[in-house]
């Protein structure tokens, strides 16, 4: 019932039915907070009057009574939605107590200076919670108060401090507000019910759920509960645990304690709380009797829980359980762990698993090795965790400096007020980019996003000065150059160099893997342009290639760099050529480039598919733009220079997005399509001499139209079955179709009729339906998805697959293709391929496979698993998974 | 049957049928050609004996045997497809002749020389068609005899003359293929069906077809008919008419007679034929059987004939009939005529009009005036009639002379080889554009055909020189700067500056456009973005503005022009601006003119709506790039230089048309939308009050969302409805969306939810379904088309809709739209409105109405009338049509 009762409250009513020691008390549901916003901030009808009976259950169950000036009772009243937003709504504790209520208070406790304290630490709550005055005042007056006393910690403050903190609180209220702090109980009951309530929709509430991507919530649930009292006296205490550890998910009691403390202080952090281990001696019988509520509640909950506790004078009480959360090496062990013990099963253990727990793993973190203390003294901020990850580097101000620096070898962080679209070339140079502004949807979280790159915005405490180029936070200055470190994890930033270290990969990580791919369905394919990228992808799982781009091959020679120029000037000789004889020559040059790096892709992926995908950019962006270089390329090649100024500028293009590049080339130059081709069939012929499986799918970009297909099919299989011929060898390959235009997608019934596979470009696929260039859109999409101003998407159409638009017309395409060619092979190597919910959609609409770039490659197999369990969990709840078929390559 | 026996064929027979005087003959099926050219040049087994007992039968009928030593039959050999191919295939006159029957023939006709003369006619076309033997060699000959006789004109040539060049024609054949000239009649015939055959495989003659979009046609067909003679004697003559006047389309017997002549001299045009009418007196018996076939034939085909004639020693032979071409404003007079004579219904006037008639109509032609000796004397080059219109300039041959001449105000013509992208600029400057080479579908005449501005291609005649800039044609020279004009609709270029005129509308253009209206349900509308061009579109029948782009008025102030730098200045200082504030400080500025614009505009429109699309362009496009004028604009603004640099820089996008423009403007700049709106509500009520019927329709550009539009609707009510409220006039207006991304078209249901109307904008919505950027497709386009290339497609997909791709997606879209919103408004705004194929298309899927640009508003009122004819005539063939009804608006 968390919708209902919020994750709190249903936790408490959950542990209360099941037995176990919980203090007593109410939940006012999410449906009246719903009603309270809805309703100008007014409560439905029947709440005064429910209010009133179960405050008056709760008198009876503790035999206490709000307000009394012999036995009062206190109560807290926490917020509670049914996710959990931590530190985002308010909280006031000790409610019930008044001038009369105090005395008693002190009386029965014998502790007049308890008493006091909690008086004071209300009135100062339901100041500032309830009322909205300044913290800073009360907090000055608690200052000048300890002065006063020449104190410096709080514990030391004697009763009287602290009853005349309450009377000066008071008088500040009264200054403040016109009227007298409230004596009445139920009057400030029911102010924290309505701060409560409100508070939902405090701005930073609102940011938290928009940055979390929390939406559809009623509201926050009021839980009003007796309070407990863990600091009066030896024999209470407080404490936080968790039925495994959360850092290692190792099975083991793990948690802390304080003697004689009220959770705050745990919070706080003032005191150093003891393990609790050392409970085991300090109070043995309570110690037994939370060893039992951790199995209880594990074994209820069937997951690690992160529980609250207080003892009041040896009595146990339960304050609160949820499931804990924990490093993503710990959601790995706990959910193998889990389902080997058969607390859960393996399509638990699967679902426990969220792609970000797998990008964590492989991402650098702060060394563990680097002490906490270190961190604490280095911490200069913190912000949102924007993209995963920690990233080191010298500190700059400005896109510029970022670039000259990177490009003279150093390491560098950009910090940014905030960033915008011209800032992007300094954000590519550096290893992180922080800002002082903006959320997870901001610009800066968008851009840096899109590289896997770390990312820490809105660290508001950062004060950028452009024109010193420094940055003050909490008093510390940095200037330009200066070291710092970014844990895009936890969403700090730290003075100096922090020691980094990419984690080794924990041994469960197989493991699951390993069972995901026993029940997927959807293959998964790496795209991989060179030998290394295809051994690593291999490494990661993946099942062939699903984008090998050939283009990148014309630039750069992985294993003999300083063949690169090489390629370079040949591709660039082709270009200028103006015959097609004399680009056959230049395209000679790169024919033996080509086929040697086939032939290292195809042994890396023996036995599984390689699809390569012919040249795609427009020709422009092979060669130099500037005067001087095309000086240098005129002599090379032993062409008149105004010759090659000229044949860059024709290849000029307003919108080259939209222009002469894919296919469009092989129409235009088919020498090109030639040399490739023969490149790929050639390097596939040597392969299967030496023994080698090798399955090539070639496949021909930006295709808008059966004819045009059919050329190109033609032409490919008219240099490919020679050359098979020739050789003597048995070697078969496909032919097939990217689908990028909407226009291919709407046809693809008589596409299909021409192309033995379909694979869908969903980047230019989605530039094209929404009209969205992706270079272009940081300038505006930010707003789009800002929740703030727009709104329009929850997502950047880009990260994550635009399923409602852009995934119609795959339907659509998919439905036509297979109407015409039932076994069409389809598949998707856009940048969603490594998406969790565009997997998911994958798999849902009936793919054969996704393609992600290697380090996705898991994120892809996890997701292809989750998605087929989801599948069985809608057509056949309950029913355990078996190895489901998979469909040959 | 002109499928199977191509048009003369088909035209022979039915005159023969309906008992015209044709002579004797037969044809030899399309099916047969098709056989020939599909198995290796193979005649179809069952053929020789057919034509063995046609030819028998023709021999009985004509009591003539071919090749007879006493009365040979002699036949012609013609082709005919059932397109007429002017000039294109092939034909042999004289068949039968040989040594022996010559001699016969001369003995019968009692004259030598005729039959000498007949006979080296048909050895000379024996030898050129059927052999392919050089004409310049044959005519070489033909020269020297002549020089050797001393005789000018081949009419001064005696019989001996002939003899001898028969001889030496012979000779010659002997010389160049081995073989003796074939004596054998039927061999002679055999070979004559084969060069017929193969003729239509020709080079001319594909690329003819090409260029007129001819496809589906088997082949052509063979006529074999008994040979009359016209130039027997003065009883004898051949002739040419036209059942009306094909340049008036006045209901006259119209046409030319030679006397004792053959067609061709008809056609070589060596002795200048008589009027039609003088055959009244000089065969008065023949003018009258003339007269009675005239009237037949019309009655017969319902339409103007172009007939051609023999009359061998008094007897009457009609040698063909076909529908005659005709100009642009007999087109309309004849089709009126005859609806009016009943000679044909209204629908089947209508649908003797074409676009290119109008379109004709409105471009300057060469002034009537201008005699034709001049335009004979005048004329340097023919070529292939891309664009039709007339123009003069001075010959260019650069594409930087033509911009660099232009910018001086003088008129040019741009001459080049070809065009290329980089010539588009000076194609633009130039009046006129002729190329040496290329089709209708080469670049130059698919760019030209773009602005509609006169252009001549495959001007072969042409031999240009780029180093000395000069062209020759025909012995004469054309030097840059020295005039010519260009007939676009011929096809011709002249020397020299000749008179152009535009011609007046004939009477019954209004008649049929009248007819036009009567019957169509789709509404016209026009483009017009200035009060002038709705004046305009008005004139031409617009019913209402489909497409009013607001962008314009904040360029050009029309009525003011000395006020345009004022508007530019105010969206400058707007773009540079850095605060909502400022922004709107500076559109405030710019309000009172588009306001009074949207007046002016809603006064022309008096009682037809208006749509009027928001700010669409990228902000980029409005503001100087360089640095002069960045610095003139600074200091008008009162603004450092470096930020106005600084801002112009951002807005550059790599991929403008993909980038931030259409609505995303005002989602991110909230203040232009409402200051657009309050300018056209501001003026609608200022029109309200003055007694103006005002239906504004204020519509979003680029949408691609639900969500988006609906803050985009909401912005729009919030302002509009303020005004109308304080204003106190009744005012409805409407609110709609554009529809050119394919995701708004897939996601139409939603989006109807929000928006009244959709207009379709097929460029934006062909660029993106096709992933073609129209700026850039001149680059490759063009081979896209060329059937000698990959010929994807038969038509520009920017000037004819690609129905078959992007008019699937418009299908869906209407059909989901209305699923919705059944009373969805839906029209189109695109250059396709203006296109008859796309107007026909957006009738058949239930457009509500078309918007063209004013002078393209008669062709779709014409389109959309011809697209509910075929509708009834495919679902209630023969049924008349009653007026329709429109919807209202």
């Amino acid at each position: 019932m968390k919708e209902l009762l919020g994750g709190k409250g249903a936790g408490l009513a959950e542990m209360t039915r099941i037995g176990l020691p919980v203090p007593a008390g109410f939940t006012i549901t999410t449906e009246c907070c719903d009603y309270y916003l809805k309703h100008e901030r007014k409560y439905p009808q029947s709440l005064a009057a429910e209010v009133k009976k179960n405050l008056a259950r709760l008198e009876r169950a503790t035999k206490k009574k709000l307000g009394d000036a012999k036995d009062p009772l206190l109560v807290s009243v926490r917020s509670g939605s049914a996710r959990s937003m931590p530190g985002m709504m308010e909280t006031i504790l000790n409610l019930g107590l008044n001038n009369q209520s105090v005395e008693a208070l002190a009386l029965n406790t014998k502790n007049d200076r308890f008493a006091w304290d909690a008086y004071r630490r209300f009135v100062q709550m339901y100041s500032t919670v309830v009322i909205g005055l300044s913290k800073e005042e009360l907090e000055e007056k608690l200052r000048a108060m300890k002065a006063r006393l020449g104190v410096r910690d709080d514990t030391q403050v004697p009763a009287y401090g602290w009853q005349e903190l309450v009377g000066e609180y008071k008088e500040h209220f009264k200054k403040r507000t016109g009227k007298d702090f409230p004596e009445d109980p139920e009057e400030q009951l029911w102010g924290a019910i309505g701060a409560v309530f409100g508070s939902w929709m405090a701005e930073k509430a609102v940011k938290y759920r928009q940055v979390e991507h929390i939406s559809g919530l009623l509201g926050t649930a009021v839980n009003v509960v007796q309070m407990v009292f863990g600091n009066v006296g030896d024999n209470s205490g407080t404490g936080v645990c968790f039925t495994r550890d959360p850092s290692t998910g190792e099975k083991i009691f793990y948690g802390d304690f304080l003697i004689n403390a009220q959770g705050e202080d745990v919070v706080a952090g003032i005191r150093t709380p003891m393990q609790l281990s050392e409970m085991a001696t300090r109070m043995p019988k309570v110690y037994r009797q939370l060893q039992k509520v951790r199995k209880l509640l594990e074994a209820h909950y069937r997951d690690m829980q992160d529980m609250e506790f207080t003892v009041e004078e040896g009595t146990l009480y339960m304050l609160q359980t949820r499931v804990g959360k924990r490093t993503p090496a710990a959601t790995f062990k706990m959910a193998a762990d889990m389902a080997k013990e058969g607390l859960i099963t393996k399509e638990e253990a699967i679902n426990r698993i969220k792609a970000e727990d797998i990008e964590r793993l492989f991402y650098p973190v702060i060394d563990p090795s680097v002490p906490k203390a270190e961190l604490g003294e280095r911490k200069l901020a913190t912000g949102i965790n924007a993209v995963p990850g920690a990233a080191a580097g010298k500190a700059v101000f400005t896109a510029e400096d970022a670039e000259a620096m990177a490009r003279i070898g150093e390491k560098v962080i950009l910090v940014r007020r905030e960033t915008s679209p011209e800032d992007v070339g300094g954000m590519f140079a550096a290893q992180g980019v922080v800002t002082a502004t903006g959320g997870k949807t901001s610009h800066a979280a968008v851009v840096a996003r899109g590289w896997g790159k770390c990312c820490v915005v809105g660290c508001e405490q950062l004060n950028i000065d452009y024109i010193s180029k420094t940055a003050t936070a909490n008093g510390r200055m940095i200037r330009q150059g200066d070291w710092i470190t970014l844990d895009g994890n936890e969403g700090v930033v730290y003075e100096g160099e922090v020691k980094l270290s990419t984690p080794e990969l924990p041994d469960t990580f197989s493991t699951l893997m390993g069972w995901t791919d026993s029940i997927r369905r959807l293959r998964v394919r790496t795209n991989a342009d060179t030998p290394h990228d295809a051994r690593k992808g291999r490494q990661m799982g993946a099942e062939g290639i699903g984008l090998c781009r050939t283009e990148h091959m014309f630039f750069k020679d992985f294993e003999q760099p300083e063949k690169s120029l090489d390629r370079q000037l040949a591709i660039q000789e082709m270009i200028i050529a103006d015959s097609p004889d004399a680009r056959r020559k230049a395209l000679e040059k790169l024919l033996p480039y080509q086929r040697r790096d086939f032939v290292g892709i195809f042994k890396a992926m023996d036995g599984f598919p390689v699809t390569v995908r012919l040249i795609d950019p427009p020709l422009h962006e092979f060669v130099p733009h500037d005067r001087e270089k095309q000086e240098e390329l005129a002599r090379k090649i032993g062409v008149d220079v105004e010759i090659v100024a000229r044949r860059i500028e024709q290849l000029y293009e307003a919108n080259p997005m939209l222009g002469h590049r894919g296919c469009r080339l092989a129409i235009t130059y088919p020498e090109i399509l030639e040399m490739q081709v023969r490149a790929i069939i050639e390097a596939a012929v040597e392969c299967k001499k030496l023994g080698i499986k090798v399955l090539p799918e070639i496949m021909h970009p930006l295709v808008m139209d059966r004819k045009e297909l059919q050329i190109l099919t033609d032409a490919t299989h008219r240099v490919a079955d020679e050359i098979i011929q020739k050789s003597g060898v048995k070697l078969e390959y496909m032919v097939g179709t990217m689908i990028e235009l909407p226009r291919a997608a709407l046809l693809a019934d008589e596409i299909a009729e021409v192309a033995q596979f379909f694979s869908f470009g969903t980047n230019d696929l989605t530039q094209m339906t929404m009209g969205l260039s992706r270079d272009d859109a940081g300038r505006f999409l930010p707003d789009y998805i800002d929740e703030k101003k727009a709104a329009v998407f929850s997502y950047d159409p880009f990260q994550s697959l635009d399923i409602h638009g852009v995934g119609l017309l795959i339907r659509w395409c998919i439905e036509r293709g297979r109407s015409t060619r039932p076994k069409l092979k389809i598949g998707i190597c856009g940048e969603h391929g490594g998406d969790t919910a565009s997997v998911k959609f994958c798999h849902q609409v009936g793919m054969d496979y996704v393609s992600a770039s290697p380090f996705r490659v898991p994120i892809a197999r996890l997701a292809a698993a989750q998605a087929i369990i989801e599948e069985h969990s809608v057509r056949d709840p309950g029913k355990k998974i078996g190895k489901s078929k998979k469909k040959k390559r």
